[in-house]
């Protein structure tokens, strides 16, 4: 099996670094990169473009809510068209730098507060991957489970690729637990190393209320930005090659599966 | 002779407005518009490449300093590399925005006091050609005349239109006269329009200190943010078609020099 | 009877300018200023402040969400604590700036989507107000009705001036009709005008749906940032005065009473 | 010898942190708050006071360009009058947080390149240490040696501490050398160790060319935000309470000078 491990990485802003990209850029096969919205800047972005292009590493556009001082975590009511043209406009500016360094984008998420809008309500996905499409329908959507986001793809004609959030806790509907409720965040990497190891071994997670929830992802997700991050995605990349299975990105696993696939006729 | 009418469009915020760009898309042939630096956001790029499309006016990137307060008019000492990656990231902004409304962009010109800057140093210009010119070697300088930019440009591959700025006073050198400057910015429609007159009669203006100076231009810029500039452009377009010329855009004008021009062999 | 006449101002960013601010000036017997949080800039607030103490204008802080693009008007989900430091954090701004042209704030009211939001939830308008009386006691909360801020304002001691808006609806609860919604506001003149005269003739006003409600304000709040709004303004005052009422800043009203009041023993 | 020794604290921004203040804040006393523009927010501004009233230290307002991207180390051209509004807005909004908090803020410096340019420059120094007094005449101002900032805060009536930047070059005028220039930052632990005990051993300290400089300091400034600097701040306490010398805040000293100051008649 081919498992993509991927980061949200380009987290910082100007002098402000978070997380430890250097190093997790040495152990993922993707990268999600904040587009200046709600962090990251035209010089970050520039470097994570840049390196990713050096290891061959995937890289995609994290778009988020304008809002800096809350790091995109703070829910926004915005008006649905103008939404849809901060969408375009960060997959724009990630693309541009990727374009000038010689480099393409293949993916694209949602970040923090407006990926937890978008992945539970159609009336969102719906116009938001829309524009997606309008802009590139090439790009994979990558996501947590979410059936409005899956929907809306292939109403549009985009691929979705599944990603388990490793340290996120789940709902029985497959939806991530929102941030600011208690035990939302899994910070003991033992707990996330063994979540990662069930979800390898049998295709199934435990939800926050301990049901089995079939995981059907062929990508991890790992956070940079807690302590011990860098060790534990190595762990789980070590987990994940000490079966048959590789580190492969998401564009070369669905590729692949297309060049694969019995021609339409 | 043909001629581009090129006007700043998009430089509201928000709820804030600048110039009358409803009118002035009726009158001119090419936009320059601002890409969320140093005004425009989003909604108001989409809008305005949505309507230049409609009425099949050229759209380029107005790329400023990241100074919203200041209006990119303050300059800045910025890092020549974080410079670059600033363009880059404005340049993909419009050209995204441009791409999900299926059209695309022509040009590009720095704004404000990044494009004094840039106009008047090589050390600038250069880097940041090359930045263009990575992202994009078909997109168009527009720029008024700067000796700095064409060098630059001539190095990169990168094509130059020159523009007249027909409200602006010039020093001896061609180059603008700084805003802060007194007199550097002409107010009186009738005084704007004898200068436009000058230039499509005789080629030439007269600079601040009164000489005259050669205008190698096929594009003139009109202001939007002053009352009666669009009574202005209306009448500067009136008094181009009424001799034998045409309002052209730059990118028009250029392809038809390019298949006139006798094959290199 | 005596009336305040106030109005939201210094609304403008940088280059940009909302509403007549000159003209109201010359109308209004209180300023309600931005605070460069949703619109307003340090330059702007000094230029109102001051211009405010030539006439004799009371000012106050006009506190908002930390959302230019959306101009305060897209409700945000923060943390209480943060927002009360947002609160405090504009309060002290304006405050400052006050302070240094010689002159003082009397009052404070919450703008747009923040201000629906603690006109309508205790939970909100409590920490708020205690926020503003931490900052000063003294303050007096400038608020269209609610029984949220209200309360919240009894508890802390700080006394409320209610406002009546008059260009805007308000539900049967006595609530503003948010401003996303159909006839949230009414733009016509006329209408306008009717709504006041009655307020000043009566004492009460027509909500949404067409009932009376009384309306205890000796405060109207006019917009200026719509078309013949400073005209609008000046019938008011006019129709005020044209009685033997007279238009008067709240904190004079609110001292007068004081010092008419019984001592209490 | 009472020496105080100073920190920048509270530069972090929304998510993102900067520096060890937790740490210290058990070993300063005096702490240089960020206001917002070039580094920190509301919340932090206030964990920050409140922290530092727990402990008894002095606060002061760090005040910077309007350029979080850069931190307020990008030289920025601002028409004085704007830049006056843009530091009395600084100071105004942490002061508003202490008052808030119950606490009062002593005095004020200025950041980064606008410290850089005020030091060097009478024709910035004037302007803006007047709005300081118009501010609050009481606050002192805390800044590295500058004859510029001292002749305007004479002729303000305002109280200067001269600050012994004990990581930062100086070059033989006394001025700090640009963060730009090689060689401007010290970053070995022991060398600003060794600057720090010759300044409180001998009262010079040596330039960037060798010189020696009389360094008439009564405050030290330790920076938070690179590895060992807590380490390299708990040293420097160390060394000044082994002599008979205390930890000070420059508000105490100075009202002790100025009570133990013959009376003038």
């Amino acid at each position: 099996m081919d498992i993509d491990l991927n980061a949200d990485l380009g987290e910082g802003y100007g002098a402000w670094r978070m997380g430890e990209d250097e190093a997790l850029l040495g152990v993922i096969s993707s990268a999600n990169v904040a587009c200046g919205f709600h962090a990251g800047d035209p010089s970050i972005m520039t470097r994570t473009v840049r390196e990713a292009k050096l290891r061959g590493i995937d890289i995609g556009a994290h778009v988020g809510f304008p809002d800096r001082m809350g790091f995109g975590r703070r829910p926004m009511q915005i008006e649905i068209g103008e939404l849809a043209s901060l969408v375009t406009y960060q997959l724009g500016a990630l693309a541009g730098i990727a374009n000038a360094a010689g480099y393409r984008m293949t993916h694209m998420s949602f970040h923090g507060a407006l990926g937890n809008l978008v992945a539970a309500d159609a009336a969102l996905a719906s116009p938001l991957l829309r524009a997606v499409a309008d802009f590139d329908p090439h790009l994979i959507i990558s996501s947590s489970s979410s059936r409005a986001i899956e929907q809306a793809a292939g109403q549009c004609g985009l691929r979705v690729a599944t990603s388990f959030l490793a340290d996120r806790a789940y709902d029985d509907e497959g939806l991530l637990v929102p941030r600011r409720l208690p035990d939302s965040v899994i910070h003991e990497p033992q707990a996330v190393f063994d979540r990662v190891k069930r979800f390898l071994d049998h295709g199934y997670i435990l939800t926050h209320s301990g049901k089995r929830l079939e995981m059907p992802a062929r990508s991890i997700l790992v956070h940079g930005d807690t302590p011990g991050a860098v060790d534990l995605a190595r762990s789980i990349r070590q987990e994940i090659e000490s079966g048959a299975s590789h580190v492969v990105p998401m564009s070369q696993q669905l590729s692949m599966q297309e060049s694969e696939a019995p021609k339409q006729t």
